[in-house]
């Protein structure tokens, strides 16, 4: 690690890398979590809801690791499991483990209506091979957060004991939206020509977006306060390595699965 | 339970109910473990295709319970989630903990193409209900066979590990083979009108399915022996309970998930 915080230990991690990297790990690592519910979900209906969502924002990811593979002639598979947490470049809100329901749906839904309104904007972008991704996986997150929003009212407007729940995961969580509108020198370059929506000019909508649903559901937005950082800079909860050790246990005990 | 070993908890266990939870326990068991693949899989492509899999397995679950349900007045939620393994009438190969790759690859095709062939003959089915069902599951199914085959040629095939692999897993499972072609009274009766197809005939094409796909995987076909079996009539493994005390914990703390 380096002084300044960066960590660089993906070959040619340029600006576009990095940018493909930061979106393909949010996708793996909610994915990831997201799966998690599979056959442990209240209902059989959420059970495959759930394992549909985590299908989509796995296949998103394959398909951002396939276009930052291209430029540094990795794999989509070394990518997603040789790399150590230092590595990573996902927004620390996606790692935390799920704790109960109602956490897992406010995070679906903060991260999916963030996610949502920047591939919505990135489907303009002067690359095309992001503008393609964008445009597939805008109409997977614009379901995500109908059906994130759907569940945190029922839980919200719901019994007292779910809507205490609910407003608990709020308040647990709301630190870490900061980082999902972060923007850095990074990211900059590739705004300012085009490639990247900037994510601090989506964050209006967000607030909008989900003003409206926790007023749906009866629950209390959390206060502005100190926000959480470093995911994007590869500084890591101590989630993120107990998630990669059993992500990674296959391709590492058999490298490159050439069995 | 009774001396007989037969234990109906189900309310109103006929001959019908129990050949659509029979068929529905197998598709959610099994699902309920391809699942536990997610973000555990050799290769992101392979994570996918475990979680497709996985998705076709709990789909199918959930129309058999429907029919099931529609005749006990249970819904498919109370009948998933609410009954103690002893009322579970999944084959005990659906049960098996995941242990390593080859082992789940080598159960998916065993059972898969015992299923492919069952729901193919139940396409004919005089009940209007389990044909449509039988329709679509064959279809799900018979690419499900076409992914374990491929998988485990290319371990049986693969190097000298995974070889050894994939014939342990064949040895250890081959003794559950036995139960997916067995037939009782209780299925005698509905074979006799037409409803239910004869598991016991389907043997022959199994074993041919099998034969071939071992032959190209240069595995060698396990001795026949001593079978398993007690899981159609409730009769489990400690694993059943395991995966259910993971799998209904939630409807459990919230009965009927009205939150």
């Amino acid at each position: 690690m380096t002084s300044s915080g960066a960590v660089a230990l993906v070959a040619h991690e340029t600006p576009l890398v990095l940018a493909f990297l930061r979106r393909a790990d949010d996708a793996l690592i909610l994915g990831h979590r997201t799966s998690e519910w599979t056959g442990r979900a209240p209902l059989l209906e959420e059970e495959l809801a759930l394992a549909n969502i985590a299908l989509d924002l796995i296949g998103q990811a394959r398909v951002l690791y396939a276009e930052a593979g291209a430029i540094t002639g990795q794999t989509e598979d070394q990518l997603a499991y040789l790399r150590d947490a230092p590595a990573w470049r996902n927004a620390l809100i996606m790692e935390l483990p799920n704790d109960d329901f109602a956490f897992s749906i406010a995070r679906l839904l903060m991260v999916s209506a963030a996610s949502d309104l920047f591939w919505r904007a990135a489907t303009a972008s002067t690359h095309a091979g992001l503008a393609a991704i964008a445009a597939k996986a805008e109409k997977e997150t614009a379901y995500h957060v109908r059906h994130a929003a759907e569940w945190l009212v029922r839980l919200g407007d719901g019994t007292a004991e779910s809507h205490r729940r609910a407003q608990d995961a709020l308040d647990a969580l709301w630190p870490y939206s900061g980082e999902l509108f972060e923007v850095d020198a990074a990211d900059r370059a590739l705004i300012d020509t085009g490639v990247l929506p900037d994510a601090g000019r989506l964050r209006p909508a967000w607030d909008a977006a989900i003003n409206d649903t926790l007023a749906r559901a009866t629950l209390t937005r959390p206060s502005p306060g100190w926000m959480q950082s470093g995911g994007r800079l590869g500084r890591h909860t101590e989630h993120l390595g107990h998630l990669l050790a059993e992500m990674q246990f296959m391709q590492r005990v058999y490298p490159g699965a050439t069995w």
